[in-house]
């Protein structure tokens, strides 16, 4: 994607410039114009110069010398929406952790499922959020929030902040909640309030652009592993074994992909990002059926996401707005049956979707550190008056993403770059899949 | 069930009383009348010699002082059978080494793929198992022979035996699988061979009976539980959120009721061995709608087997000659989602199917020592002369039993005894889900 | 050890003699005569019934018909003593639990800081245990009480419990607290008062009589196996690798013996129940080295109460009583380093000391439901109005064990035992490692 | 640390220059002059610009279109070195697999016992590595290869890859394995062989320089934060019960930082990068006392090299040359002992050294995957003649790094840096505990 430097300027709330009662060993702020490269390719970075254009660059996240607001006067509020993902309880557990101790915040309320908690007709109190109260929520998956998917009116959500004399807003979702973000912050704009609002982008499926591996991500891959280590077992116990596992990933393959490289059991990953043919000599069937003669076990991972062009469209959508996928996981198990009972070749088909076993995990040590360090640099975000953004993990720095350019478009695998070509050379299956 | 004394009775080969070359220290045989009583209970033990009733025993496991034949001549078959369950390696690993070191055999041979491995039309020839090939076997889980569904001849497998010069002979399997051992040792007898055939029985859902517990269990409970986890989580993340776990149980609910107890997240357990009426104002829906009403979140574990009479009848089986059953996750899944559907409340079901991550699992501890010891004791058995037997464990013995005794009915929950109290005191649950 | 009937007859406290409140499904109570067998060997019960003796029983535990008081008029209180063990926070939920819901207990009190809080210098007040404050304290390790060691006056703590209006004890601990346990119950008795007080034995070494198998150990065994598999990998990570594992078993080597049999990596397993000389022909220095010649690495597996006689004698005591132990584990390290040394023979020890990471775990599935069920029973003895009683399992039964027939010995391996030949079975290591 | 852009330039082997046999989907390959930003902070390379100078750049690691010779007529080297470290089981496995099947290699030679393998003393036969020789390795921890520490000379080891026809070597070893990596390669270059060696960098304590994050140490802190765990539940069981856990980082204390990051439990992390006092008000003893009388319990995390200038230097050294550290775990064990003795406070200390536990695990997902595209990333080096040389991972981006380089200076946590703020503010503690 084409990334020009104008798009990634930090929105501002309007500031009373007040010292940051943050404290830093020795005072180490990160001073107002730090900025990460957003390439550290050395040869892209050369055309840019050569063409007189300044690099596009990230604004580098970190403690500024001086806040938006006092904070010991504020109300925080945080919210999480949509799926579930290990790790959401860490990051309110940093949020009220750094708000209270870094900033001497006195009062951070937890809205309760989702932007609902934040409507007029919210079906909850929000929690109020003390360090007591987040001590061990880490240690549990899911978000003790809860969460809902779906939009809210802004206008309704701004009226809620105001009349909660919320000063600054948390919210932790994918895609759909950070527009739902951005909407805030544009309502609060009109308004000419001096609230910030800022992102923690979650995704499961790791797609959401400029944050190298979104949180939870590490986590789910291994237990993603788990369940491919299974079809392995399965494929093995029988003659013609064929694991085939369902994973997430409705439009981005990332955790297919990286479960595939961490396991060593995986012959064919399939992504959305990849299509595949089912029939002709090259298709899945033929290739997978040449295996079984060959080695008498196969296994298949399958992002739930792929495959979508071999089943009927269909054109409903969930809550949330996405899209509802074909199940691509059946219509394989029973295409793959079909297929090797025309043959008269005697085949066993275990099918595992582990499903929400992934999702709802506590976040594992290194996912725990991230959450920790995101939900941190956030608060030093919106301390700093920056709102509209989230917060991004690029090129070993923490950085300011602006909101409408993180949601532009969805990250995925590119098929023609690297990390597809590991996953050809791991699997050994044909860089195509053709009839 | 009434079990006679003459029903514990092991079937032995003829033998050609040789000095067993295995070496106890301290010389601790166990001497050929040692018995284990069948009921620990006093008053029953009392009610039987008052009575003037022989208490029914089940002859005590452990090596003799005599072997059928010189093991030193031996070539010993393995053979496993049947569904994946963990603990199968170490079961196979356990008869290696036991014939090896203890015995001095000096041939073991792995039939592939289950019974059909044993006939004359076998896809592939047995492995040779030594002490290096199944080093490290246990650490994997699934089988390293292989396994497949179904019964073979037992003629035609008695032939192979024989070509292949097999003089003993142990299978790992369930139900089913013992009933084919049965009938392999039926027509020995008939032959008047002197081979021996041991069953170690294999069944992930604990229902053979006179097996306190199945090799395998623990490990797989604490699988389940984790599934159980992951629907509390899911659960508690949404607005009247509900977590429905299918567990494995097909006729027995021991996985589900025993998960049920080792969590603490489960507020309904059906299983197969209890009826429970959907509709009515005791049954499940309306009494699930009354704890979301109060709590707003609720979690199911009902085992594959439950509820079979809420769903039309189907008539299929499976290459086990097991019933096809009917989809009780779907199901459930499904009339939840209508009934809240049609009362207007907002509900958010996620359901999970662990399915196959629970049987594919390596052993853990105890039940590695656990298979160890079944694996052993089956030798020791097998060298005495024993056959048409499996090995059992109770009232803190390995026992003998007799292989027709032990598949004339399936073990299953009490609904009137202490474990299925246990499941009601544990989730609160009504005693009768009755409409 | 002799068992006498008259032995095993459990104390009770004066009884109100009251209608128990709580309701078994199919009303399923356990009747005052209901004995489990001492002995489940058939020749032995022969033995007795042939001299005309009564084969020793234990009280069968569970809910009975009639209680000592009106639960729902009752104080109760817990306390948790000694060292750490997993498990000890489900106990402490499972009772809470069984008070409050199965018996309308309507205040439970937690002295802290084991028989400290119960003295009249207790340093902290005693915390009020609802269902909702043990609602997931059984996701953590230790105790939520907090422990300490050693006794106090039995008569200081009577007149707290009077002072604190408790009507029902539950103390948690091992031999050292059972004796308070005992003490304290004697103290009660002198006094005429009607306060039953029933012990939950603690014992991660699994040293406690007529316990078929104590909580927690099963969860410890899982993690020294997990120490084990480390040392192994060591061993084989260098030429003449030796790893060396120390294990909890103070006087009993449970521990030990079960993780070598759970694991298949251990060659020399060292317990308090067996002698070993290091030096001589036959002692393990040569016996080690002729391995090492041969394969390169060795695991040796010592529980810290192994080899004290090798050690000079130390006189001084712990806090609970227990004579303070050599460190077996550091003398074997330097006495293997000298000899090999003295030999020039480049041997690379790596020892390991898993210490307080094996006792801290929160318990496993199998652990979780058998502390539920300790709790249930110790629930329903202490309503039945039993006293200086503890719980055990024994024979497939919950049973009640007068203290003082439990502490009368302490429960090790029998080194002619079964137990101990299968050790010698799977390490492979000689019967005697004699000089 | 400053870095030229000449230091950055990597070594080649004489070449033959070779069509490469290796094909990336899309013909990807890495252009020759293809370079990664040394730095991504804008500023940073702003300065560079401005003086007119080259910002400095690793050259970016790929396969390239040429090699230095056919792949198919060479035989290969690995040798493993040093202590373990999670994944060098992996990275063995994803050479082999990317020599044999991404070019082609038909002969792959695994050195055992280190640079002891190497030499003509060499105490076994190296193994021959091929494609089901590795298939499973990466399922155990450790090295199929052993390892052992020290040099060897480097005339005597390329004598060895001369005579067994040794055409490029791969080591896999810390700081002075890369010394002894250099040496070889700089020996060879005085021959004009054309052999090629390559690095990869393998420490657990993550103290390579420009290594974002080495492989392993994902595994290593996840096990260390369950040491913590242990610590935290023990200290929380008794009244004033404090945790010390000893960890890893002999002279870096990333392993207890991020150990500290990723758990929420360490009141105090000490490191050896950040000197500390026991003595004084503002010293630990006096600030732990603080804490307890405060808090009642607390857990220090401490790495191994810390507090080394508070005992008494000691001059020996390892076979690796290291210096022998003093015993910090022991040293602060016995003082916090007498401190709190001679303060008359009771004080429960519990002292957990976790030691080869971490370092002896199998890797985790995410390390595998890292070390599957290291290895690759090796075997791509090695085959475009890259020499003296290992692989780096920065900004993204798998780099060349030579090995003078790499080896200049040792990564530190930098204590006015930006880690070591987030551990200030995890735990709370000072930023100088000074007397």
């Amino acid at each position: 994607m084409q990334l020009n430097p104008e798009d990634l300027v930090v929105s501002r709330v309007p500031s009373a410039d007040v010292e940051s009662p943050y404290r830093p060993a020795g005072d180490r702020f990160v001073e107002e114009d730090q900025q990460v490269l957003f390439s550290s390719d050395a040869s892209q970075l050369g055309q840019w110069l050569l063409q007189g254009q300044t690099p596009p660059c990230f604004e580098m996240a970190g403690p500024r010398r001086r806040t938006f607001a006092d904070p010991r006067e504020l109300t925080c509020g945080i919210v999480t929406c949509g799926g579930l993902c290990p790790g959401v309880n860490n990051v309110i557990r940093a949020l009220v952790l750094a708000l209270t101790y870094g900033y001497g915040v006195g009062r951070v309320l937890g809205f309760r499922y989702g932007y609902a908690g934040l409507s007029s007709k919210s079906p909850r109190e929000p929690m109020v959020l003390t360090p007591e109260v987040v001590d061990t929520i880490h240690q549990q998956g899911g978000t003790v929030l809860s969460s809902s998917r779906g939009p809210q009116d802004a206008k309704d959500m701004v009226d809620t902040l105001l009349s909660r004399g919320v000063g600054a807003l948390f919210t932790i979702g994918g895609d759909g909640t950070l527009r739902g973000t951005s909407a805030l912050a544009e309502e609060i704009a009109r308004r000419n309030l001096a609230i910030p609002v800022v992102g923690i982008p979650k995704t499961i499926d790791n797609d959401i652009e400029w944050v190298d591996r979104s949180f939870g991500f590490v986590t789910a891959v291994e237990e993603a592993k788990r369940a491919i280590s299974a079809a392995h077992v399965e494929a093995r116990g029988a003659l013609n074994g064929v694991g085939l596992v369902k994973l997430m990933g409705r439009q981005s393959g990332f955790i297919a992909a990286h479960a595939t490289l961490s396991s060593s059991d995986v012959n064919f990953c399939l992504v959305p990002e990849v299509r595949f043919a089912l029939e002709g000599d090259g298709g899945l069937l033929r290739v997978l059926e040449r295996r079984l003669e060959r080695r008498h076990h196969a296994v298949i991972a399958v992002a739930e996401g792929a495959g979508q062009e071999l089943m009927k469209a269909t054109l409903a959508q969930d809550a949330s707005g996405n899209a509802r996928l074909g199940d691509v996981g059946s219509m394989l198990h029973s295409a793959l049956g079909k297929w090797f009972s025309s043959q008269g070749m005697d085949v066993t088909i275990k099918y595992i979707d582990p499903s929400y076993m992934v999702r709802s995990l506590p976040a594992n040590s290194v996912d725990s550190e991230f959450c920790l360090l995101l939900g941190q640099h956030a608060v030093h975000a919106a301390m700093a008056g920056r709102t509209n953004m989230m917060i991004g993990f690029w090129n070993q720095h923490f950085t300011h993403v602006p909101i409408p350019v993180a949601v532009r478009q969805r990250k995925q695998i590119d098929p023609d770059g690297e990390l597809w070509q590991r996953v050809l050379d791991a699997t050994g299956q044909p860089a195509k899949l053709a009839d």
